[in-house]
């Protein structure tokens, strides 16, 4: 056993988003959820607010530092900088739009130090931010960045109660999508998921289910030639180093519940094939995951709903899902 | 009210398939399941084998006709035909194929001519069936033959009990799939599947979700313009028509639980769309209606699993479904 790890730093995400009511509400249910020690990376009065807008009367506490984080944790929420603003639930405006790419980024700093284990990040809205000075195409490339790592060896990871997908392809067409799989691109990031799935979630030896592109694996080339020509030699190339891969597998009954019994990630081709069994069967509950960085990011896989903001309609479970997944990945890290 | 509806008849599919020993099954079930009368169209003595592979000793009755057969089903299984041959599961040979040509032949038959109000296929397995002189992709096209349409106007619809989707293409490619997506395609088949949800599954004004090509609906054309360009001017096409289509939807979020509760069918671009929710939310249950023919048509959506039969392994719940969808379709069709 090392010692106690450190807390986790949230970023706030767009304050006319539901990201710091969610974080309120996290922290008010962190004894019933078991949730990890964090520090919200924003303003004291904004989350008050925000808090306010749900009905919950809790208490927030500005800190100097992660460490009084961690101590002030089990009677206050933690409120680490200067980022306040006023709450304006539903109105996203540069000034928000400012204040989150602040607080992500010292929340990425936080973390890449080392003063926090893990860095959960709030929804933001990217055009926004993009219009801010943030020059990322989203959250998971700017923390790679924020990392050392290149953006293509940063892995998406989308992982609910009852499943785990990653997709090799995301925010394309769908009929750009058979010229961007590669062989060495389902190598590498399967790869890459099954170091991260031994790392950070404890697996000695992670299952990895491949899924083919066309339908019923494309028949023996019948209906598509990419899982004998690209897909089944990567599997191959992964097996040849001792990775536990199987497939390709015909998508359609990949995700039925027997087949789930049999991996513990399925690497899809593209966006929808990841995505839809994910929310199909886990929709409040998706944590984004990136996987293959020096440090733990997750995220709730939804956006900054502008829409239900600051009417106490937003489900916090995929914000406490994402919190309690970075905390098992940095007790994992630990070796605790 | 009008008089009883004629009883379904049953298709054999491969005899050395799981299908004799389902239909076994199913009637085994018949009162547990309430389900309607049901004709066996085979041979007495390969069903009693079917049956005794899965320790069942049940009564089984050669009839003459449906009208027999609808008389004998509460106390023994019809079998109509002498469509007999040995049985042995998990062999099919030339003259098993044959068998089941016959028996889907026969059916239909009984079928097109109102003897049976329905016809139920068992699963066959195409390549051996084209063996033995069978000329179409699969048992959809040459029920719509038998019935007398074309097989562009009849539409598979996948009905399980939580979710309906009808995939706009199927066993093609996926690189091909955005190249076969047209607006009359879409708009087409969606006006034939609200014309069949309304005669034969009683819904007065069903409600139609259109699915999105590619993520996030293309975003405005970011990612793929076949919204905007094909999908949004089908739907309003429909609408114009009366049809209550929305969408186009983003796939991802189409199949969680609180968007399904929003339609009753989705209409879906490509096969793994359509059959990735469908086999993660209702596997063993998945029932294959041919939407858009003068008969009524379903299947269990599984196919013969050679491996499976003869050993009281295969799951009847799709069979069961399908048996029951067809009886009330049938019972919508004949007003009562």
């Amino acid at each position: 056993m090392t010692g106690p790890v450190a807390p986790l730093a949230l970023s706030l995400g767009d304050p006319a988003g539901v990201g710091p009511e969610l974080i309120a509400a996290a922290w008010a249910r962190r004894d019933s959820e078991a949730l990890p020690p964090f520090v919200a990376v924003g303003g004291a009065g904004l989350i008050a607010a925000a808090a306010a807008s749900r009905g919950l009367s809790i208490q927030i506490q500005p800190v100097a530092s992660m460490a009084q984080g961690a101590e002030v944790f089990a009677r206050a929420l933690p409120v680490l900088g200067d980022l306040d603003g006023p709450y304006t639930p539903g109105q996203p405006d540069r000034a928000g739009a400012a204040l989150a790419l602040a607080s992500l980024t010292q929340a990425a700093r936080l973390t890449v130090s080392g003063e926090a284990s893990a860095i959960v990040t709030g929804p933001i809205a990217k055009a926004r931010l993009a219009e801010v000075g943030f020059a990322y195409p989203g959250q998971t490339e700017f923390v790679a960045a924020a990392a050392g790592i290149a953006a293509s060896d940063a892995v998406m990871m989308l992982a609910g109660p009852t499943l785990r997908t990653v997709p090799l392809t995301v925010h394309t067409s769908l009929a750009s999508v058979p010229g961007l799989i590669t062989l060495e691109l389902v190598e590498r990031r399967s790869a890459i998921t099954a170091a991260a799935l031994r790392r950070d979630f404890g697996l000695a030896r992670p299952r990895l289910a491949i899924a083919a592109l066309n339908p019923h694996a494309g028949e023996e080339g019948r209906m598509g030639d990419e899982e004998g020509r690209l897909i089944a030699p990567a599997i191959a190339a992964l097996v040849a180093r001792g990775i536990d891969a199987s497939g390709p597998h015909p998508a359609d009954a990949l995700f039925a519940a027997r087949a789930r019994a049999t991996y513990d990630v399925a690497i899809c081709m593209y966006h929808d094939q990841a995505l839809i069994p994910l929310k199909a069967l886990d929709f409040d509950q998706g944590v984004n995951v990136t996987l293959g960085l020096p440090i733990i990011r997750t995220s709730p896989d939804h956006g900054t709903a502008f829409g239900l903001a600051g009417q106490n309609m937003a489900d916090p479970g995929a914000t406490i899902a994402a919190i309690r997944m970075a905390g098992e990945c940095a007790a994992h890290r630990a070796g605790s």
